[in-house]
């Protein structure tokens, strides 16, 4: 992927993220000696899996920044706070996967597929999208591009493992007891997630009725799409999977089109893959996406009663979703940026690109 | 619940239903002489738990129909459409859970609290509808009586107890070897449901692109509403969950509210518990909702961005509800089916009822 690779710098390496990242550059060849990992104190000094060897993790606290290129901020969003004006001010460019900038008006928001002509403005700081977020664009994107969007209304079925390491523990633990007849008690989730689904574990806001994962589907797919007016009505569940999330997806175009139309933009995305066989069956599953780089999608249809135009065409169609949250929903994509971004602008870094 | 009690057949006895069914007749403390327990040939003879006592089972091919009042048809679509005509002819009342009558024009579709005026007619077949449907409009009722609806969206997130006994045993099996490392074949369903959602196993018409579950979500609502031009655009998706079926409904009203407005309506059914407490993000669940009669309701908020009157009312809502699709959605619904029948034709039957 990167035949000669910037020096790059992951923080938060131990978690669910960053490890993603760092499996993912090893996967690209990128030399060990061209990566750098940083955790908390508490992690500093210890190893952590790089393709068939290991790196040694860096205190995040005291990072030499200004021997980085890029960094690849994977850690939460209070430590987003910190390091990164450090980075930035060491020269390094920063792709950050945390909710600390997204909103920000001067941060471009990106998922290079959709909106990555951003980084031709070679931006020194770009916000990675929400997991949910990246993986509705990525599927509605050629839709979009086709026939317009109006209005979306999307229910998801989020894995455990979006609230990182602790989540999937946590599955682990709580299904096993359950399956023993033992009621053991949740601590990462306010539910017990084993054989459960409960309203997304974000705050509620009490005057709009939404929680915050809910909201940031909202404001970052209109600041993706630079479309301040479009409708999108998210409900965000937690489901007892360990990996990968999952849409049912409801969408008004502004174009009538048929499902062969649909069915044709899509399938001439690179991030999508149309698995839709009623004979078979075979449809998106968290499990078939587990891995996977595309946002798989199927159960392709009008709605059912919805207005259509003397040939049969549509405004109004039905499709599902399931995408990897660890990789297209978050590492893979900072990591789609930053490849993006380095070809782009190969006067902020030390090294050449493809 | 009944003081003196008809003389009542619950037909397959063995199946998640049928037991369902005579746990809740045994709770109403019907006595044992009143229930006759029917199942396949393969397990007449044997017993199946009635209270702290135990039915013995009879051969439902050979049934002593005419020694009945009363017949609670649990058993699949196919042994009904045998069993349903035969009771009839010996002179039974018939409520049948299963599918075989549900969109006969002459066989009433019910759900006590929503329709139930339909069997002061006093009919002799009554079909009790599915699961996920039951659900549904039990929970929205309150709402289109107050404010009508024109359109309902809805994602569900089915149990995979939905598909009976083994369904669950897959659950527990696929989920144990899962855990333990080991990838384990599916039998009761085509994808594993370990750890996984996939669209509901019911086959999907490649014309309408809809699956058998969502076709009977749409066309039994219609029917229990007496609304044939209702728009509903259902996505019917099983999830790693032993029991209770939760769901993601948007609904367009045909008046506009608001959020207290829903809520009071809400609150005051019977069949409906409103759980929805954004301090607390104590919201429905399916594991909340296990052994509940009631259908438990929350996240009641307005659709962002939807348009508003000048009172700040809207006609666009969405909310999250949870069930227990084999007690309110399907035996307790055809138990109350049968209780409501029974207090109207006491002359169909040869005891008093309360």
């Amino acid at each position: 992927m990167w035949s000669e690779a910037p020096r790059i710098g992951v923080v938060g390496a131990t978690g669910a993220v960053g490890r993603e990242a760092l499996a993912i550059l090893a996967e690209w060849g990128v030399p060990a000696d061209r990566v750098s990992a940083f955790a908390s104190a508490r992690s500093a000094g210890t190893l952590v899996p790089y393709g068939t060897g290991a790196l040694r993790i860096g205190d995040g606290a005291h990072g030499a920044w200004h021997e980085l290129d890029l960094v690849l901020q994977c850690a939460p969003t209070a430590i987003a706070r910190t390091i990164v004006p450090r980075a930035l001010d060491a020269g390094a460019a920063v792709v950050d996967a945390s909710s600390a900038y997204r909103d920000d008006p001067d941060v471009p928001l990106v998922v290079p597929g959709v909106n990555g002509h951003l980084l031709d403005a070679a931006p020194r700081l770009i916000a990675s999208p929400n997991c949910s977020t990246i993986l509705l664009v990525t599927a509605l994107d050629p839709i979009r591009r086709a026939f317009g969007i109006a209005s979306i209304t999307v229910s998801t079925y989020q894995a455990v493992s979006g609230a990182g390491a602790k989540g999937l523990e946590e599955l682990r633990r709580l299904t096993r007891a359950a399956l023993d007849g033992i009621d053991a008690a949740p601590a990462a989730f306010a539910e017990p997630c084993a054989f459960n689904c409960f309203s997304h574990n974000s705050p509620v806001d009490p005057t709009t009725g939404l929680n915050v994962e809910e909201r940031k589907m909202i404001d970052e797919s209109r600041k993706i799409w630079d479309a301040p007016g479009l409708r999108v009505n998210p409900t965000c569940i937690r489901v007892p999977v360990e990996r990968a999330h999952s849409e049912s997806v409801t969408v008004v175009l502004s174009r009538a089109a048929s499902t062969a139309d649909l069915r044709t933009a899509l399938s001439g995305a690179s991030s999508v893959c149309v698995v839709d066989d009623p004979a078979t069956g075979r449809f998106p599953t968290p499990r078939r996406a587990t891995g996977a780089d595309a946002v798989l999608v199927g159960r392709i249809r009008p709605v059912p009663g919805a207005p259509t135009d003397s040939a049969g065409r549509s405004r109004e169609f039905a499709l599902w979703l399931s995408g990897d949250q660890l990789r297209k929903g978050a590492a893979l994509n900072a990591l789609q940026i930053a490849h993006r971004l380095s070809a782009r602008c190969a006067v902020h870094v030390s090294h050449r690109f493809p």
